[in-house]
C-alpha cells in the first residue's frame, strides 16, 4: 500500500552538534538500507529546504508508524502522511 | 529534472456534463500517452479526493509549463509544483 | 486498517432541490449498508456543521477511494483522510 | 455526550529526559484506566505524528475538561476539541 | 453546558431577494423565540461583519445541533461551535 | 461598550515555576476584583486548552488595552479583541 | 475611539454593471459626506487591490456597525475592524 | 509615499530585562523624533497585542526599510508593509 | 522604486469567452507595450499556474496602483504587492 | 533556467554574535561572488523585512539546491522555491 510522505527537518539551535551528527549518520543508514527491501520506494529531496518527499510502500498503516517513529531523526521531525492509490491512467510498473 | 506535482480539480457545478466528460477521457488518454516517453514518471490518485501527484522528470521549466497548461482539465485544475533533487540515500534508479 | 475521514457537503445554492434530495436519500442508504460489514466502523455529525467524521476499516487505500468516491454526494464534498494505527493505551476491543 | 479530541505533543528540545519518560509512563496508566470507566471510548494514533485521535463520552464539558488537564503529559500538548452527536445512518452501538 | 457559536451569514449574488427577506425575518422570530427559556444565553453582532457570537445553554450537544441546523438561514451559514465550560475566577451567575 | 476577548495562554518550559505560580494567583485575584464592577462581565475556560473567553463592557478602546496590558500573564498571552455590538434580536437584559 | 477598518470589495461576475456602477457612486457621495464631521478620518486604497484602509473615529461600536453595515457596497465587501487606542510615543494631534 | 506599516513584537522569554528595557526607551525616543519631521505620520497601538499601526510618507522604500530597520527592538519585531495610495473619496489633507 | 508584484488570473466559469480572449489580447499588448519605458522590468510565469511575477519600477506607489487597476484582466486577478529595496550585495545594474 | 528564491532569516536569540557576524560577512561575500557567473541574476530587499527575493539562472535543480544549502546563513533561513518560465509578453532580454 502506498503513502506519501513529506518529512520536514527542523534541528534547534543549540543542540548539541555532535549528537545531531550521529543521528544524521544513523539516518543515512537506515534510509539505505530500508530500500532494499522495497519499502521506501522513492525518496527525493525538496530543493532549498531540509526536508523530502518519500514514497513508502508497506502492508500496513502500522508499518509505516514503526519505520517514521524509528527515524533517528524523528524527534526533530515534522511529518505530513498523505494515503495514495492506483491511477488508472499510470503504467509506469513502479508506481504500482 | 525532477518535479512533484499536485493537481486538484474543481469542476464548477453547471458545467455542461458531456464537455467535462469528453476532457476527462482527453485527458485520460494524454496521461496515458505521456508516460511512454519518460516525461510523467509517476502518477497517483490522493485517497478521497479529486486530485492526484505526480513526479515529472522534464528538460526544462518551460517544458514542463507547456505540458501542465495543455492538459485538457488545466482550466478547472489548482496546480502546485515543487522542484526536487536527488537524495544522496535514494538508491532505486527510478529516483533519479 | 483503519482510517479517519472527515466529509464537508456543500452543496451549491441553486442546486437542482429534487435532485439533491434524492441524492441525500442515496446516501443514507449506502452510508446504512457499508457499516452491516464493518468497513465504516464510525459515523459521527459535527455538531453545528454539515458535516461528518467517519473511521473506516479497509483491507486497502483502494478500497477506500473505491468506497468514498462512490458515495452520491462525493461531487459535493471536501474530503480529508488521515491514517490511523492502534495506540498501545486503547483497551477496547471496537478500536482494533 | 460525545467530543472529538486531538492532542499534538510537543516535548521541548532539552526538556530532562527523565522527567519525560516519567510522564509518559503516568499518562499511559492513566490512559489505560479511563477506558475501562468507558469515558475514553476510542484512542487512535496518527500515522507518523506523535499525536492522537480520541472519542470521549462525557457527562458534561467540566467533565472533559478535566480529565484533559489533568493527563501529566497536558504541559505539552496542543488540543482541539470538537463535539460530536449520533448520525441518522450510524447503527454500530458503540458511536451512540 | 455551554457553548460558544459563531455564526457567518453568506447570502449568494442572485439568491432570489424575496425568499431570503422571509428566511431573515423567520431567523429573527426564532432567535427572540430561543432566548426566553434560556437556551440562547447570548447574541452579539461582530461589528463590519454580517456575523454574530452567541452563547447557547443545552442539555446536550444533540440538542445544540438540531437547533443550530433548523435556523432558517442555517443553508448560509458557516458555523463553528467552541465548548466551552465555568472559570474559577468568573463570579457573575449569568456566567455559569 | 463591548468586546470579545480570546486569550491563550503559553508558557514557556523553563520558566521559574515559583514566578509562575505567582502570576496564577495574581492573576486570579485581579479576574475577580474585575467584574464587581461590571467591566469583566463572562469569563469561560476553552475545553481542553488553556485559554479562555471574555466578555468585557468599557467605556473606551483605552481603558480596555490598560486592563489585558496590566494582567499579570500578559507577557505569556497572545490575546485576540473582537468588537460586538447588540443584535435585535437579543433580549436578554445582560446582553446590552 | 479609533478603530482601523479594512475593506476588501469582491464584486462577482455577472453582476448587472448599472447596478454595481450607481451603488460605487452612492459609495463615493457616502464617503465624502462622512468625513466632514470627523468620523471617517483616514481613507487609503491598498495599492493594487480592490480594497481600502480606513481609521474611523465614532462614539461607539453600535455606531460604526451602523456606518459600515449602510455602505452601498457592503454586501459586496468582507470587512475586519480592529480597535485602536492612542500610542505614547505618538504626537501629532490627528492620531488623537 | 505611504506605507502603512503593521509590528508585532515578540520578546524571547530568558531575554536580558535590563536591555530590553533600555531598547524600549530608545524606541520610545526614535518614534517620538521622527514624527516631528512628517515621516511617522500616525502611530496607534492595537489593543489587547502588543503592536502597532503606523502611516509612514517616505520619500523611498529605500527610506522606509532604512527607518525600520533601525529601530531598537527591530530584532525582536514582525513587520508587515502595505503600499497606499490616495483615495479620490478622501478629502482630510492629513491624508494625502 | 522597485515593487515584486503577483498576479493570479481566475476566470470564472461560464464567462464570455470571447470577451475574455480579447481581454487577453488587449493585456498582451498593453503588458508589451509598458516594459519598453523601463516601468515593467521583469514578467514572468510561475509553472503550472495561471499566473506571474513582475517587477516594477515606478515613481510612485500611485503610479503603479494606475497600472495594475488598468490592466483588461484586472477584475480577474488577485495582486499581491511587496515593496523591494537594493540589497547591497547585488551588483548587477538591472537590479537598481 | 529560473527560479524565483524567497529567503526568510530568523536569528535565534542567544545565539553567538561573533559566530552569526561572522556567517553574515561569510554570507555577503558568497552573494557578491555568485551574481558574477551570472547565476544569481538578481536580488532584492524586502522593505521593513529580514528576508530577500532573489531569482536565480541555473543548470539544473540540483545545482540550485548546492547553492542555497552552502549559503552560511542557511541554517537560520526558511527557503521557498518557484520554478519560473518566459512570459511571451516580457521583451527585457534580461528577463531571459
Amino acid at each position: 500500500m502506498l503513502f506519501h510522505v513529506r518529512m520536514d527537518v527542523h534541528v534547534p539551535y543549540g543542540a548539541d552538534s555532535n549528537h545531531i551528527d550521529k543521528l544524521r549518520l544513523d539516518e543515512k543508514a537506515r534510509a539505505q538500507q530500508l530500500p532494499c527491501d522495497g519499502t521506501w520506494r522513492h525518496l527525493w529531496r525538496i530543493v532549498g529546504e531540509y526536508a523530502n518527499i518519500s514514497i513508502f510502500d508497506v502492508e500496513s498503516s502500522d508499518k509505516l508508524h514503526e519505520i517514521l517513529t524509528s527515524l533517528p531523526l524523528f524527534p526533530f521531525m515534522q511529518i505530513k502522511v498523505t494515503p495514495l492509490c492506483r491511477h488508472p491512467s499510470a503504467i509506469a510498473s513502479d508506481s504500482d
